[in-house]
């Protein structure tokens, strides 16, 4: 049996939500942050050498990082389904958005996150490349979700699963805004209609509240 | 014809030497950085929105990403090469070590150069939390080395081929040193004495001393 590890309010949300859009048999343990530091608690470091969420267990293997675990599951258990497969139209979105995610947006919207939370730091000449870079990954995203209604096209997608955690939990962490993006809030919200989703958060997270617009 | 677009000392070298390990036929485009900002010129800025190395083409397809990249050239033409196949031994080890790469070596790595590169910074605590996370990371491929081959065990994969660019060109901007992990020292010497790996540095990147130690 698949067990998801999920730290509160993190990345591990979307394996949560993955086993919710694909309706398989998990066992899902929460792990609430330390409530003065905010951080992983001992028994969740002590989950994987890493010390960070997410984490499954399934028989003997302990598997982290996101983009691994999506991968394990999806071979396990996908039967083709959240994917665009090979020479399929939109191939090539669809893996240009799933990596994206935590291959550019997340890092650079981190870096974005350091930099300016340095005092003084708007001086700085790498805070405005790193607001820069931060800032056209978002507008990447805002553009494309004005030509398709998920990030690799017509259909949703673990690409999705990746992208969203950080246009909302994450979001939440960094204090950035999305009024100017209306594509990126009619997404979120359609997101946030989803029932997999809805259950996935309530399940993992149901004391926090979604930021989707 | 796959055309492979590669900015100099960059993350592309990847996509080069992924083609030369499966003797793939493609067209090289070699893109060297302006002289004084060392940042990519317009010719390479206009490939693809990101801006971003790498990019590929092939046909009406314009692809970035790394990972994106590698899975696509890999399921078109890695005829199961270079991977571990979903559950053959060894297959959750062969993803996480894939994702680790640019999910969170890459980005630790960078965050920690951010900080550590901010006059002062050595009194922040955020300098502090970034060292101790890129430290880790770098220490978690260390031990992996010690018990293994390559990162996904005793083949080479492209686990290895996301994460060598990391060790070495990356290595050679930021400064690491890696004296104290000799396991990182054998295996750096391992991939450079691969013809592939030696024939793709040369093609892309002629004039670049390999930091390979």
């Amino acid at each position: 049996m698949l067990t998801v590890h999920h730290l509160g309010v993190s990345q591990s949300e979307r394996i949560v939500w993955l086993c919710e859009e694909l309706g398989i048999p998990y066992d899902l343990k929460v792990y609430p942050r330390d409530s003065e530091t905010r951080l992983a608690p001992a028994a969740y470091k002590a989950l994987h050498p890493t010390g960070m969420a997410p984490v499954i267990t399934d028989g003997d293997v302990v598997l982290a990082e996101s983009g691994a675990i999506i991968e394990y599951i999806l071979a396990l258990h996908g039967k083709g389904r959240l994917v665009v497969a090979p020479g399929k139209p939109g191939y090539a979105d669809y893996l240009f958005w799933l990596h994206f995610a935590n291959g550019t947006l997340m890092p650079s919207e981190m870096s974005n996150w350091i930099t300016g939370s340095i005092p003084g730091s708007d001086q700085m000449w790498l805070t405005s490349i790193m607001k820069g870079r931060a800032d056209q990954a978002y507008g990447l995203v805002e553009k494309r979700l004005g030509e398709a209604t998920y990030l690799a096209g017509e259909e949703f997608t673990v690409a999705d699963i990746m992208t969203v955690f950080i246009l909302s939990t994450f979001r939440a962490f960094t204090g950035r805004t999305i009024g100017e993006f209306p594509n990126m809030r009619r997404y979120l919200a359609l997101i946030g209609s989803r029932p997999a989703y809805q259950r996935a958060m309530a399940k993992g997270d149901p004391g926090m509240a979604l930021l989707l617009d």
